[in-house]
């Protein structure tokens, strides 16, 4: 028998293609196209496809699904959300889809958001198309939505926030967003945020193949400007990668009580979990965050060694 | 501008396909094609890619690589070993590549290994083009490498070991393995344990999109024959998702004092992994331990919810 | 220097597969799915496509596209009418995007179409957003468009005609049309062919790699049952291979003065063009016409030694 | 039903992907990869396939197959060959496989072949892994086998040739060829051919979806500079398009006795190759020669209309 492939099983279809690294791509099968065309900015896709049911895709780079976007947005926001002592006002960069939002109008705490999405049409077309995503939390009162540069926004405002939530496209060159992965913006960032106010960002690739990417980096910058910064990782499917986030805290606010965010027990998060929303989440919990909050040693490593500090003249760049 | 596609991006070149669910495919850059051919069992090919240097493939499934398969097997060995009591005689069923052997391997105080995988031809193959993966292990003395059928010779065998891990491919209907993941399976395998032995299995996908589709059933099986069972995740690149394992304590033994695997404290692992390891593991310490442990919340709840008992009447397939 | 692919060419974006053997893809890159859905008989797709335009897919195989379906509709129509001594009734069989139905009435001397397609849900779907396929032509009032099954239908007519055209979809297992390739419905047809008349039908795949798949079959099975029969085969970019067909002369004509068909001087198909229709076409004439008609030796070798004979009872399927 | 593609279609294996434009790919299932390598010049891949057999795959873009190498090469040699009243000494420029060098030794009128392929690395291992495409020509005392630049070479050297071949690789910007398109070179060449002789190159894809890449424009050009020039076209299934050739003929010969060779009937080819070879050829005789030099209209429209001369300045590139 000369050939070990199934003559049986052959591909047909429509699919689409994505890189996750130049020599390795994910291919999604598509069951249709519900929007695509360019902004000012980007190019939008909106997918149906059959793994991961809605999906936005800019610049050819999936951003959230409908299956999955729990997982992704979850992991953005609570930790950030739970763990600032008030939570009162809070500043979300990017997050045009408006599932990061949606997952911070759950808490009552919060009293101001003020969203800045450089790209007015791809809200446009997530509020359209994605309802799921936003659920309404374009229409509630408490919300801010500017389209402007979030660097001169925060740069330049006369507020300052509890928390500040960087949902942005990932670094690329050329992009609209590599300005916001530098020193100088955390600096920025930094003076808007109130006394014990978090600071958490996406931060790209957390996987064995491409985590010195760019989230080393963006982690080893970050903790040069905040006193205490938390890296932490979850499986995103629709990557078919592990994704990083970073976050950090300001100093002067009551902290955690000595206890670090990464050694906090289940039960504590589940306790501000009841006592702060209204009800479960899907993908975060006590344990969840304990997982998200274990990294890898690899990782551990990897941050560690790290020594590039990106800056505005030497910024980093995803592939 | 009419497309959002940028032109200047066009695939050529050597790929493989290979499908992660039916509708969602990996696909990877190969540079060469080291071997290509049918043994008795199954179609094995070992492809030189870009993305994770050698890298075999059974049934055109990948199976382990170079530059990851440290994470797979450390994942797989070291909790079962390190935390069995005495880790002198150990069962390996499967893992033709001697990977899991290797990182048995490394205990002095392991005096006798038992490997049966089927497939004489794969584990040639991998003697001669995987020299990373086995390390030398196929000559180490204290082996007993045997070309047999794993349930066979654990019903039949006149021994009892410390430690059983099925390092299998995965269940197909009519592949080699299917049998090797019911209950009537780990009642035999639980018959030949010694008191306080761990048997350990991989178990399939655990990612959001197919987690259900054979690691919840598993666990299920196991934990009605084995008093204490522990579900684990690990993020393996090659197979772009997370990836379930099971492992199962025996009766009998001194037990974790008290202390559930999921529960130990980091610094339990590491001094453990300083005591019987002559080195530190690449993948595995003790906050990695703690992240495999700490399952996703879809996991947790998945198994719980789990209302299949894989039996040899009913067993459990893969796509 | 370790790999010759050159790592800028990248693909990304929205593809569709398509077959063109078991082991050969044709991949399209698609701007938009105008529609995507099942009739009654077969899943349909209208992609909006880089290279071809609009092209109409029909259980996953391009069935015509804007940029070239006018070689393929003139390569089957024109030299049907233009050798047809009257050309005044035509029967088309399929045909449902109304391209050949468009070529068959630039006739004047045409008086009377009757047109079977049996999926009245993809006439719809072409009417409204292939415009260009069918220019109109099902508003012409010699139009009789009926959603029968076309062999029932000939077989039970009371009428007879000038031309049949079958433009079929290709003859697939369990699918709507392999019954429209047999010694039995030829013979049927050809008994409702006025003398003199012409019989013409798309034929399949005519490629080197293909052509025995079933048009050196049907090309034999009618020349079984017709005294004069001439296959053909004109290359169609967007099925990447040469297509066949084959036309057959019924008895009684005035024929073409002994002249058989693929020995025409190109002047006389170029004449019969300036009197029969109201202006050039964009892809037939007289040396197109001889190209079409001077099969690659292969085929003509492959045709001679054809022994199949398709019937009811043995029909012929391609993959 | 919500999606009209089969589950069961799924695609697994190793495939060679193969830009035919920027938005359209040929997909070749591989068996195994012979050869893959860097040579001075160029990467060179030979592929073991499914549907073609071994296939030379030089910087990505396929050159020539087992199973249809014959169409390509008969096609590109023996009209030149058989319509060049001596056919003694024969240049062919490029053509490193050897199977073009096969088809001119065929003639035992040929006393002299010289022979130049810039790329000694590719000559080698199409020597050592494709021996049908040369089938013993490389040893074959009437060869002189240089690897120089062609046309230095024959700017300089001392001899004239009857028939001059020029079986180059397609004109890529900065690739190693493009320079032997040129009106210039063109000129060069003419000078060194006898009276009567006969100039032909590969010109490059004559599909309705990329004829105007190039072949319009080598056509047209040389036109310039030759009294009687044909271009024709043989579908090729492993480039899955129609391919173009351009021939041209010298002052000063017998000629054809006043036809053009485009109007030559079958049956005086046919005679020439009895005459001339010592037996049948697989792909051309008298008409499949009608086939090739009877051009599908557009192509036809596409020379007429043709503005481009290519020059040493103004050189033409394919994409």
């Amino acid at each position: 028998m000369s050939d070990p492939s199934p003559e049986s099983a052959l591909p047909v279809g429509k699919w689409h293609f994505e890189l996750v690294t130049t020599d390795l791509m994910a291919v999604y099968r598509i069951r249709d196209i519900v929007h695509t065309g360019t902004t000012q900015y980007q190019t939008v896709e909106i997918l149906d496809t059959h793994s991961f049911g809605l999906s936005l895709v800019l610049d050819g780079k999936t951003q959230s699904t409908e299956l999955d976007e729990h997982i992704y947005h979850e992991s953005l926001v609570h930790p950030a959300l739970l763990f600032s002592p008030r939570a009162e006002s809070v500043f979300i960069g990017g997050g045009g889809e408006g599932a990061t939002l949606r997952e911070v109008l759950r808490y009552d705490s919060v009293k101001r958001v003020v969203m800045l999405d450089l790209d007015e049409g791809v809200v446009e077309l997530c509020r359209t198309h994605l309802p799921g995503h936003h659920d309404g939390g374009f229409d509630d009162g408490r919300l801010e939505l500017r389209h402007e540069d979030a660097r001169q926004y925060l740069a330049t405002c006369q507020e300052s926030f509890d928390v500040i939530i960087l949902d942005l496209v990932d670094p690329i060159e050329g992009g609209p967003s590599y300005m916001l992965y530098t020193r100088e913006f955390y600096q920025i960032a930094k003076s808007k945020l109130n006394p014990g106010g978090i600071l958490v960002t996406q931060a790209g690739p957390a996987g064995f193949l491409n985590y010195t990417e760019c989230l080393t980096a963006i982690a080893r910058t970050i903790s040069e400007t905040f006193p205490e910064t938390y890296p932490y990782a979850t499986y995103i499917p629709a990557f078919t990668t592990l994704w990083g986030y970073v976050l950090a805290l300001n100093e002067g606010g009551p902290g955690t009580d000595g206890v670090r965010l990464a050694e906090i027990e289940p039960g504590v998060v589940d306790g501000l979990i009841s006592k702060r929303l209204p009800r479960e989440l899907r993908y975060y919990d006590g344990i969840s965050h304990r997982r998200m909050f274990s990294l890898p040693k690899y990782l551990r490593q990897g941050i560690g060694a790290e020594e590039r500090i990106v800056t505005d003249e030497n910024p980093v760049f995803m592939v």
